[in-house]
């Protein structure tokens, strides 16, 4: 028997303890383990509920039990969190969380630890909740040089353009129904300005190239600016809009970056819709692949941190090995990095832009006053070069292909 | 350094030599381990060729190599490949491979004497080509009881039926252009009757059960049948015609069958056309997720194994674990499985066909003295005695949710 403990009695917590308990013969069936919750840490007390005797308020419990195996972290942050992880691991016992936040912050950090104190620090559930995405690039696509990763990786802003694509809403009503329906935080920064995100392709990234990319490096865009006519025009192209976050490597450099971008039927990521993710996969030999599946769904993040517990308790974690040095990739100049444009700009603006941005594609315009057009490649610098010598433009999304 | 045998240099062998060279450096750096094709098994010479060399013409000189590290078996087939591969355990040396047929057919034997002599044989390229399936489901969603897997799993049948529906031509058109383009066989039979899915669904319904599920216990029942008038009522429905390769735990049994199924707009299996596959696995925490990829794409295949030879280079194979018992599974009675049915009969039949089937929803007729509809939910055996009833149906597809 494993004995496991959970940090947190949240939403995530005590789901974790739900999968751990509802699937507890599956897991000992398929690994021949047997999985326990036996502690839970909060400070608040739980009258009535079914793990009303495992809540203590003392971390030093659990890390003075000696039959501690395995600890869930799902406190969220790089507070209390980060010091709790830190002081299991320096006493080798094992730690998993889906804390996306404390992994980009102090993720080689806490490997390092744990890797000098006979542990592990897995967090598969800190990138695309239920979609087993950092076990498929470390475990299953060992004989690709993985170049390619593109992903929509939030859940939030994908029901939100999701939603103002279908019901012809705004940002700010879409954003309003999606907080009352709990889709959406209070707060909805980290999501809407695409952190959330940039954390997740940062997290990637690294594990492909084995050195750390931080989040800070990472080119990142918002949804907030998306306005209804945007959809509009995107349907004149038969493209949707989807916040990617996306990680290249080039034959000048490797970048990562997140922003909106206009994709074609073609992408598979295209069906992509409401609270789903999904990450596609670029291999030199595999070319495409992609993995879908929900983000955050009820258990589903709950199932990838349980899956986490159980490579832990079944063979030491051994199921997933990281690569993810302490020192920092050099990435290349975001300016320099290339792609089409999706351009909108008022109609008395035409020739100026045709001359600034030239070989450009016209769209059928959706909005009276403007003239709408699609770019040909260019880099970032040349684009914003152009963009200000016609003295800026009304909105511009990029376009993958 | 570890030293790769491969038996067979066709098409499927000379791809795996070109992965393990080409990819050599990405494979020593993300697992420290130096892979090396040494000797090729082929009756041929190949003058003039990069692996001229290395071709051998006797399995025995593999067999007797001390050297011998890994053996990649891509014979097909189920003789001598049966034959060399039972041989290559026997003495400790393990093997992959994307024979599918041999690991339908004799698959929980060679593990158990690969098991007995402390080797392994791995056979992730035997469903889904690239798409890293069983490590998805033997070592990614442990913690879930997965209790539905659908999947568009073989290539040819979806190239085939996305080009009847793209261009409107009949079935044997096709089929004679795709066998032109080198995507289907001169004979055809394993892909459009079925049974290249029927095994590849019977891999991944044992290695989820954990028991065997024969080949043979599949209901299997190919695309021959669809016309293009099927297609038309499918575009009415807003559907796609796939050949769905499907296991389903139900609280009345387990079931695994192979047929062409109209499936929805809304679910994620719609969007994959052309030679792509997909696999649809329903955990009870997880709920949906999806993987997709290229299913004998020109190096997918090849990536998979090698990704399989990386584990075995560098973990001995424990980068997943099967559990495939050689008890057979014992699977419900297909008749008494249910599922609503598209079925088009003569016009003057509609009376006798509302009827018998009961419960029905009128489809817009897209042929004259045609009337189709829908059923509603009901057994296999119901349908067949209705459809007795009245005389037989013109044509019925399955409906998957």
């Amino acid at each position: 028997m494993k004995h496991v403990y959970i940090l947190g009695y949240g939403t995530e917590g005590s789901e974790d303890a739900e999968v751990i308990s509802v699937n507890r013969s599956v897991v000992r069936e398929k690994t021949g383990e047997d999985l326990v919750v036996s502690h839970i840490l909060d400070l608040r007390e739980f009258p009535g509920d079914i793990n009303e005797d495992k809540i203590v308020n003392d971390f030093n419990v659990i890390l003075e039990d000696p039959e501690t195996d395995i600890v869930v972290e799902t406190m969220g942050g790089c507070g209390a969190a980060y010091e709790f992880t830190k002081k299991a691991l320096e006493k080798g016992i094992s730690v998993c969380t889906s804390n996306k936040a404390l992994v980009a912050e102090k993720g080689p950090e806490l490997m390092k630890i744990a890797e000098s104190n006979g542990a592990r620090y897995l967090f598969e559930a800190a990138v695309g909740g239920g979609i087993p995405i950092i076990r498929v690039l470390r475990t299953c696509l060992t004989a690709d040089d993985v170049d390619g990763i593109t992903g929509i990786l939030n859940g939030t802003t994908n029901y939100i353009l999701t939603a103002m694509d279908r019901d012809g809403a705004d940002f700010d009503t879409v954003l309003k129904d999606a907080q009352d329906k709990g889709f959406a935080e209070r707060d909805p920064s980290a999501d809407v300005d695409g952190f959330d995100a940039g954390r997740k392709i940062a997290i990637l990234s690294s594990l492909v190239t084995g050195k750390n990319v931080g989040w800070q490096q990472v080119y990142t865009e918002g949804i907030s600016k998306i306005e209804q006519a945007d959809f509009e025009y995107a349907r004149v192209l038969k493209r949707k809009i989807k916040l990617l976050g996306a990680f290249r490597k080039t034959p000048k450099g490797v970048f990562a970056m997140v922003a909106p971008f206009m994709i074609p039927a073609s992408n598979p990521l295209y069906m992509v819709d409401g609270v789903f993710n999904a990450v596609l996969v670029h291999g030199n030999m595999l070319d495409d692949s992609m993995y879908y599946g929900q983000g955050a769904g009820k258990l589903a993040t709950a199932s990838a941190v349980t899956a986490d517990v159980t490579d832990l308790a079944s063979r030491g974690g051994d199921g997933v090995r990281y690569v993810w040095d302490a020192e920092d990739m050099e990435l290349m100049d975001f300016s320099s990095t290339r792609r089409r444009f999706f351009v909108r700009v008022a109609a008395d603006k035409k020739e100026e832009a045709l001359k600034a941005f030239r070989g450009t594609e016209e769209v059928e315009a959706a909005r009276a006053g403007e003239y709408a057009f699609i770019t040909g490649e260019m880099s970032e610098k040349n684009f914003d070069e152009a963009s200000e010598m016609i003295g800026g433009v009304i909105g511009r999304i990029r376009l993958e292909v």
